[in-house]
């Protein structure tokens, strides 16, 4: 059986560990707080000194960090995880970043021998905890083919887009169209609001049309509610735009509603929204209406 | 039973009015064309002569028009049907207009003791054709309640939302959201694209998480396909975020993104894309990306 390395056991990136050591496997742990993992060794883990240790004693390592600069650092910088790898070592990163960075450090790695994979994951803590992942693939096939079994553990659906940098293209992509969708929602929920109508008869008319969606299901009930406890932090998918945006940039694609989409999440965050959940975006248009998107209760 | 009348036979009204037939109503029919009133003759249709006389004929007129405009000229203009109208005659507005003028034309209607729904519909042709419409209508309850049968016959679910204009007010936020949520799938394949992905494997990893959407799966294999034949036009579409910016202009209400939208719906307009289904939005994208969302075929 292989070893295995999971560095970063954050909000995602401790269940998913969690979740490996339960279905059998061998892992080795590294984060910089100690208390994750502490957990994870009284789990079944074992624990390393640093980012190199993890990789010297692992087959497989699985990096989960919050965003490329933190991604290059574990990997490529001092003490990386580069130092321990050897020839035949697989690196699979599942952090959300941009996949021109991807494909930078799959470049660097192949001069060791190293193949990699970016396999971000959508889904959030609750798919997380649960094994359920949406887990979105780039990299060499015959790799991905070899380590899609231990990918399953954590997702519901594991698939295999392309290229390496196409597992984070693919999560722009999500991005891009959850954001958006979220915005217009609350756009068009401010609107009703504003010319007296209820919103939730505007939500039971139009969800079963072409206007329904995941995210309208997920995420209405909560506006209706104004209860904006995370689930998906709007501080996260401001990344996550971000990160769209500079790879539109390097690219030279337009993203015109995208762009407009990070003035909104930049200013949510800016007045201290981030730490709500993504549904919170309502929040940008009913300050500028000056009214709140709420179920009327008078039952009629 | 009721006498009704249906005023505006054109690609949606036409296959309503035959529905209504078929499932065995007295039908008093009016166009400015002739085709369609000698077709719906043949079915066992009434010609009138005017939509006076329409009005003059029925206990309950119904009305599918392009915009606004021609609502408030068939309604209140000369000959037009207020002057056929009794106390008691109920009209039910199915066009898709804007919500303030549906107010402002049932505040004409009290005063000869008119009652009016405003009733639009989504779904396009072939659910007009089928019977199977959603139908979001704003007016008197009871009337609502009065008529809710008839309207049965042409829809799938027919939603009481509220007063008068509520139901042009969810179809306004249906629009919002429909075209929003195409704009950003295109925006977000042509990304992919020019990233070098397969958008079909992006469709693929992502359709079963939180981007998940009935626009998604009803329109990412036309875009794959570039198959733009409508369907639900984009000329139409124009109209009704344009009634979107105007409904929100009286409101002060903030509407950030449809304003981009109607950029983006007004270009393609311009470039002679406007009979093109809306799924035809990406071309604004592949125009300035130089890309084409197009499914790659060498089956990896």
């Amino acid at each position: 059986m292989e070893n295995i390395g999971f560095i970063g056991l954050g909000i995602m990136g401790k269940p998913m560990a969690g979740n490996l050591i339960r279905a059998g496997h061998r892992l080795v742990v590294f984060d910089i707080r100690p208390e994750p993992v502490e957990e994870l060794v009284r789990a079944g883990a074992k624990a390393a000194k640093s980012t190199r240790d993890v990789a010297l004693q692992s087959d497989i390592v699985l990096t989960m960090l919050p965003n490329s600069p933190e991604v290059i650092d574990v990997v490529l910088g001092e003490e990386g995880a580069i130092e321990g790898m050897k020839p035949g070592t697989v690196l699979i990163d599942m952090s959300s970043i941009d996949p021109l960075v991807s494909r930078e450090i799959s470049e660097k790695l192949k001069h060791k021998g190293v193949a990699m994979l970016d396999a971000p994951v959508s889904g959030g803590e609750p798919k997380a905890v649960d094994g359920t992942l949406a887990i979105m693939a780039g990299g060499p096939r015959e790799i991905f083919d070899r380590v899609k079994d231990i990918l399953g553990v954590m997702g519901a659906t594991v698939t295999h887009v392309g290229e390496i940098g196409s597992g984070n293209t693919a999560k722009l992509a999500n991005q891009i169209i959850v954001a958006l969708n979220i915005a217009a929602m609350s756009e068009a929920m401010v609107l009703a609001t504003r010319a007296g109508v209820d919103p939730e008869k505007v939500f039971q008319a139009i969800r079963g049309g072409l206007a329904g969606s995941t995210a309208l299901e997920a995420k209405m009930p909560l506006i209706l509610d104004g209860q904006f406890k995370p689930g998906f932090r709007i501080e996260l998918h401001l990344k996550d735009i971000r990160n769209v945006l500079d790879t539109a940039r390097k690219l030279d694609a337009p993203v015109i509603l995208s762009e407009k989409m990070m003035e909104i999440l930049r200013s949510l965050a800016e007045e201290g929204k981030g730490k709500d959940d993504h549904g919170g975006i309502v929040q940008y248009y009913e300050k500028l209406a000056g009214v709140k998107v709420r179920r009327k209760t008078d039952g009629h």
